[in-house]
């Protein structure tokens, strides 16, 4: 039978390291007592299995094998199988999952990729370069003006600051028809292919209704942040927009689940076609080594999906843009906000610098 | 203007506090600099304010005023204001939040609160008993006549285990038409009023249709991780029910957001009627403060909203129910699954002794 390979950390003592992995294969799979277990069936084909112990630097890691059946095929119950009970267990961590041939294939992964994103935006040979719309609370018609100039500068994708949701100062249905609109005219001008992704958020209902919106706007992108929606209403969501989607980390913790694991291979596995993550050096104390893993997990090639496109960001600037280039490679969506927006009356100069500096 | 206000607590010494403090308040509204911002409106009315700072154990606390319009009105934006990007920042913990008096009423709360569920049970003056159907992988026809022996020895709530979700080994669909038809069977024998509650996962579409097999099965409660299914999921969800919702910590992380503002106040503000919770001395590492704050979170007046039911759990034992009734009261849930199960052929017995513990 299927089994996915998920490795833990433990902080705790190496002498505890059998009991502690035992006791962790149960909470994660029967979460009862397994001496209280009759059913042979529940015991070879639920029960996870330790398959590893191994030290790391004084605690220890746990390869558990957990049965795909288990997940239900499912993005909640994958999660729950995952790290449900043990989340709340702040001495483990989710390190790394490894997933049996075939099983990607449960959920929809990136359904445009990488090389989805270049057609649309018309690149090719270069990064991609993008930025956003805030901040929340600007009247949409100054959005629009943003926008405007954003695409004007010929950066290829806009998206909606991830704070600007359905707020009654610029609500989805005012808001979207009239930023695409903005962009669109200016493409008209220049010729450009500029992207806009608006930011959907909400239950259900709302989302069903912004992607109406979307849909009869000419969106051609989406923001959502996985974990403010759901997993599973982030999938449903990706699979009923068809458009490129960019997952945004908001609300997705720092530490217990590791960053490339969850931005990187759980996000793509749920559909993402590009992956924003606070890139080191900026707001956000990510280092280098796990930014790097962070993109190496969204590009590289893993079963049958397509690579999603890393996006760094969190107070990058113009300045950066040559050590992203070398550090990324030109698989790369580059993210400034803030770093244009500051630049206030010479806006457009500088939007036009940061499209410069990636188109070289 | 209405203010929400969020404790952070941060890792980081004192001198750098006033720093720090302003650039949380940026990052979690306007997320830019603020220098660049020239609308007047933006500034005084969507900015998050710094309202105190204070130290706390050789680190410090914030205090932010976050405006209530910014939030939307609505789940995955309230979340993405509280705790959105700084979720990402490994030295920011969440603390509290104080809601203004009427913003609760934007969050449908507890519907049936303790009062309700006392009544769909029939149980007054004393603590209500819950145990769990487990482990997954047991086929359905096994696990309704576990739930038949439970319902017969009196337990007041039988929910299904966390993982049992909708897997193709018992899936929702003839699960719990068949849990609830042996439930209802014991109830008539006895004249008992034991509940049923299934485990709700998955995404929108599957939500909606376990809705529709719950509502035409006779279902009178829920079980759902507000944190699998995604926060305004839940809420639609526990719209869309109409019947007591029970929520489950999964996923739910353990200590960037203090668990009594989580799975007390969060969980209870966007509609949970009662919430699980790891007791202290379990499988779980929570200390009695917390698991008593928490209690206390989920039922104590707060604003317009109902009470909601403590269910201290994970690990319990019957030789506990003095102890836990002494600590947390009437007003709980003493939930005991695998401590039940482990008596194997004396379960009926174990499950009465755990009925007349409670009972007294």
């Amino acid at each position: 039978m299927d089994r996915i390979l998920a490795t833990y950390r433990i902080t705790a003592s190496e002498s505890e390291s059998k009991v502690r992995a035992e006791a962790l294969a149960a909470e994660q799979s029967v979460e009862m007592p397994v001496a209280a277990i009759d059913d042979p069936r529940v015991l070879t084909d639920v029960l996870a299995q330790v398959k590893a112990i191994r030290p790391h630097a004084g605690d220890f890691e746990v390869v558990l094998a957990i049965a795909t059946e288990t997940t239900g095929g499912e993005a909640s119950q994958l999660a729950n199988m995952l790290f449900g009970n043990c989340s709340l267990q702040p001495e483990v961590e989710l390190i790394d999952v490894e997933l049996p041939q075939g099983y990607e294939k449960t959920f929809p992964g990136p359904r445009f990729g990488i090389d989805g994103i270049r057609k649309l935006a018309g690149v090719t040979g270069r990064a991609l370069t993008c930025t956003a719309l805030k901040p929340q609370g600007t009247p949409v018609e100054k959005l629009a003006q943003l926008a405007r100039t954003f695409a004007l500068a010929g950066i290829d994708v806009i998206k909606d600051d991830h704070g600007i949701a359905n707020q009654s100062y610029g609500p989805f249905a005012e808001r979207v028809p009239a930023v695409q609109k903005a962009i669109t005219a200016a493409n008209r001008e220049t010729g450009g292919r500029t992207l806009y992704a608006p930011t959907f958020s909400g239950g259900p209902r709302a989302l069903g209704e912004q992607t109406r919106i979307a849909k009869d706007s000419g969106v051609q992108m989406a923001l959502v942040a996985p974990m403010l929606v759901g997993l599973p209403a982030f999938v449903e969501l990706q699979v009923d927009l068809d458009l490129p989607v960019m997952a945004h980390p908001a609300f997705a913790g720092a530490g217990r689940i590791a960053p490339p694991l969850l931005l990187g291979k759980l996000f793509r596995l749920l559909g993402a076609d590009a992956t924003i993550f606070p890139n080191h050096g900026g707001r956000f104390s990510y280092s280098k080594a796990t930014c790097l893993a962070i993109a190496d997990a969204a590009r590289r090639p893993w079963l049958g999906l397509r690579p999603a496109l890393p996006v760094p960001a969190g107070g990058m600037t113009v300045e950066r843009v040559p050590e992203m280039l070398a550090g990324y490679g030109a698989d790369t969506m580059l993210l400034i906000g803030g770093g244009l927006l500051s630049a206030k009356g010479k806006l457009l100069e500088k939007s036009r610098e940061f499209v410069a500096a990636v188109r070289g």
